[in-house]
């Protein structure tokens, strides 16, 4: 793998695991009043569309690293309607 | 412009426009107490590779957005550490 692809794949890793650690505190806290759900909803929104992007170019990492992050944003999503 | 492009240029406009509205909120409220720390930090480290991806590639979309969203996020992640 070349050094392009590999900086790519850690990118993608990193920005798709830095929402693990926003889950677990909105889990435990249940406090989600200063997350923003305009902020959570065009996210996922946009998340999607990478999805989208990424089926149509046939780009394994996009799909995969879109997929998770889809999960994960969705899910901070409904926490935040849920416990506003 | 061809389709895949255009829901590329789409999504990146999102994921990239979603942090407005959490940026306006914590300049608002001041509150930053459910925001990770973790999460802004590991992400705002994801979108610095991503432009640093982009670069090698010679992707100007994906410099163009991941510049942004670096500023963005970066910006968040400093809100945080004052305001915690």
């Amino acid at each position: 793998m070349d050094s392009a692809n590999m900086i790519g794949f850690l990118a993608g890793a990193l920005t798709t695991v830095s929402f693990l650690p926003q889950i677990v505190k909105v889990l435990k806290t249940r406090d989600t009043r200063s997350l923003s759900v305009s902020m959570y909803g065009l996210f996922t929104l946009g998340v999607f569309l990478w999805l989208v992007y990424g089926w149509i170019v046939h780009s394994p990492p996009v799909i995969f690293y879109n997929a998770l992050t889809f999960l994960l944003s969705a899910a901070l999503l409904a926490a935040k309607i849920r416990w506003h």
